[in-house]
């Protein structure tokens, strides 16, 4: 006989598999569900059923939306002559925290990685160059992260786009801000200084 | 405009309210929810609703189950002569661990504290004399929480139960095994002091 009635051991055992929740969080999630009224459990299920459900990747740029094509694709105030390439819709969100800009996005939904078998026909790039062929676009801004996968995929995709005649950028890799110069790598600090400018 | 499209706002929301689940952690988690394939994801908000309208609490003991009784109580090999008092259904589950114990139990739902407003009405004490009349019991043992909350309900439960002529007992107290004498705080020291017996 298990510990737990079958329904709380299922319950567990589901919370378990989500990221970072091992046994023991798991096991008091599933009691602090059974201790919640009925009427918010409800809402809970119903939330991640309808995540799921009602959200798709626009249709343009790839991003998580509920509306196709999505909020910032759609937006009138969006410049849509300067496009952001991420790899990830969690990076749209980030982007989107500073509020500086105005562009708007392409997800490509992963990085090129041979070693896990990733090319560059398995991540949004087709859809990208179309895009981009279809004339609008005055920059691309890559944004993808800063590790091998994503450098990668920042040299392959610029070296398709700048046949095109259109401007293409990286953003900067250098020392965070409030950082310490002591504690940084120094692949960080050699692009920190390759990358320096007139003040 | 919000940075999530509605969906997903909401489902970081409701992660947010689970205990131990900050606004970081409930993004991941609703991240990774709309990832998972939907099969899984209606598997988690089946178990959730599942788990809350499936288990009840144990007419004889309190504890939860998906049958009434629970199979602990129905159990033909448990020894229906001893009952273990605990506070909570989790208590339950711990007790249950050490697979030594062979008596039944009794979930009080909570221990008597003046603090929080809850006296001994409002925990299941009645419904614990009510068994220990029916004349079967020879033991109680008391396994409430080593604090001043479990200490008053162990108390108050004991003077009550003492006069029906049954053996009350409260667990022991004492240096946890594998802990280390000179960490042990001046109280539990004095208890396990007190506590001590002949080898």
């Amino acid at each position: 006989m298990s510990f737990y009635a079958a329904p709380i051991a299922r319950l567990i055992e589901e919370f378990e598999k989500l990221p970072g929740i091992g046994h023991k969080t798991a096991q008091r999630l599933a009691f602090y569900v059974l201790d919640m009224p009925q009427e918010k459990v409800d809402r809970l299920a119903n939330a991640i059923t309808e995540a799921k459900q009602k959200t798709k990747f626009c249709s343009v740029c790839g991003n998580l939306t509920d509306t196709d094509v999505c909020p910032l694709c759609s937006s009138e105030k969006r410049d849509s002559s300067v496009i952001c390439v991420v790899e990830d819709p969690r990076d749209v969100v980030a982007m989107e925290k500073i509020r500086e800009f105005k562009g708007l996005y392409h997800v490509l939904h992963g990085a090129i990685s041979p070693m896990q078998g990733i090319g560059p026909e398995d991540i949004k790039i087709k859809e990208l160059l179309d895009r981009i062929k279809e004339g609008n676009v005055k920059e691309v801004i890559i944004a993808t992260n800063p590790n091998i996968e994503g450098e990668a995929t920042a040299m392959y995709i610029s070296k398709l786009i700048k046949p095109l005649g259109v401007k293409t950028t990286r953003i900067a890799h250098g020392i965070p801000v409030g950082g310490d110069l002591e504690y940084a790598d120094e692949v960080t600090l050699a692009k920190a200084l390759e990358g320096r400018r007139e003040i």
